[in-house]
């Protein structure tokens, strides 16, 4: 059999496939990513649709939970059914059926051993942070805005520690700790274009609210509150009390899941 | 006396002043500029914000409307009060007080004959519109979203033909005809960079609608509906008829207004 053929007769049985989302959203309107009791968010908005499209109850599992008004461009779910519906019939129904501040930006058949959560290698997330005399009132919801003028320099320097497989307890968010606080941090990188900062960093995986506490405990490094060895004694002391407030949730984006 | 101590007299004389106010806003959740019966109008939230900081009914006048979900980041418009507030202290008020879909960029005396909508000289518009196969989450509120292949050598031939003095009746929206529908385009220009197009048009003065009726037009040159010399014969034609439909709102922004 061609693998053309192999293909078809495969879509055309009706038993249980996976498949394999990449996910856009806005999270300014979403109590975040998972799926809680009263408000609105991304993963119940999506499952909503799948049960109507495929006249059953279907659980979509995500790379991991994002807080509320946080967004993503390139979030990755996965799902299972027992259906012929093409992955592109999906895409397009989805895209016609979702809100405006969710698209699909990909859907296809995955092996059935695939795990959005457990399969991922490492993710990667942009926090943004506007740094100017003023607001701004377009694009707000994208940004951290923060007045006094941020040494750039400092905050790299700190964030360079990052880098390594290390215990990051002291940006982990109260309320549900893991297990293991030890991640690997592969790059860490900080980009000025204009009056916007972009805080880049790619990790194995991040605890609650660590990318959001980082970014706060840099900014106050870049305010010259803090040293860069400072930042390293608050990584290396394990305390979360020694970490600055948690940055605003509207400057952060998840931008790839790696597998 | 010196400029610096006639200034020093002026502020402290408690008579009528004139207050020059550049204005950026996020359109969406309002209904226009303009004051309405009901809905949220950006003149009403700064007319609120200034009756509570100077005590008196004052009436904001801007540089000309902008229609529901349009935004601007250079509106301009004055006010008179007779108060010794400085400038800079109603600027950080504003902007401490008004949502955060509206930010003061700059308030500063004005001569008393100052005017934002009479003495304004040209606006520039500018129109964006996401060309892509599929439509964004994030920032969605700022673009028209097009599916299919925009042709943008035919857009910028045909947008040629709207240099110069001008009846502009055929872009003309419906509802509130003006006396002379003619005016000056000084620019119209179509620029492309990666999926964003923009096109940005500066003139003496534009009719309700004329901005969005030109871009719904000129779509449909690119996507081949029309040419440019189908263009060119709507604009001598007179007849609203003849054009496109009307863009929507959310890809339009106020820019600058010159005076």
């Amino acid at each position: 059999m061609t693998d053309q053929l192999r293909l078809k007769s495969f879509e055309s049985e009706n038993r249980e496939k996976n498949f394999r989302l990449v996910i856009e959203y806005d999270g300014t309107n979403y109590h975040g990513w998972q799926i809680q009791p009263v408000d609105a968010s991304i993963q119940d908005e999506i499952q909503k649709v799948l049960k109507i499209l495929t006249r059953s109850d279907v659980h979509l599992t995500g790379s991991g939970r994002t807080d509320a008004g946080v967004h993503a461009v390139g979030q990755v779910a996965h799902f299972k059914a027992d259906t012929t519906i093409l992955p592109e019939k999906f895409h397009d129904a989805l895209n016609k059926m979702l809100p405006g501040d969710i698209v699909v930006r990909e859907c296809a058949y995955a092996d059935m051993d695939f795990h959005a959560r457990f399969s991922a290698k490492r993710k990667t997330y942009c926090y943004s942070i506007l740094n100017s005399k003023l607001p701004v009132a377009i694009h707000r919801h994208y940004y951290w805005h923060i007045l006094k003028k941020l040494n750039i320099e400092t905050m790299q320097k700190a964030a360079d520690y990052l880098i390594g497989e290390k215990d990051y307890k002291s940006f982990e968010g109260a309320g549900s700790p893991k297990k293991s606080t030890i991640r690997t941090i592969f790059d860490a990188k900080i980009d000025k274009s204009g009056d916007i900062i972009k805080l880049e960093v790619t990790g194995s995986g991040f605890l609650k609210f660590m990318v959001r506490n980082i970014t706060g405990t840099l900014v106050d490094v870049g305010l010259g509150k803090l040293t860069p060895d400072d930042f390293r004694e608050i990584l290396l002391s394990g305390d979360r009390g020694n970490a600055s407030p948690t940055a605003p949730p509207q400057g952060l984006c998840l931008m790839t899941v790696g597998y």
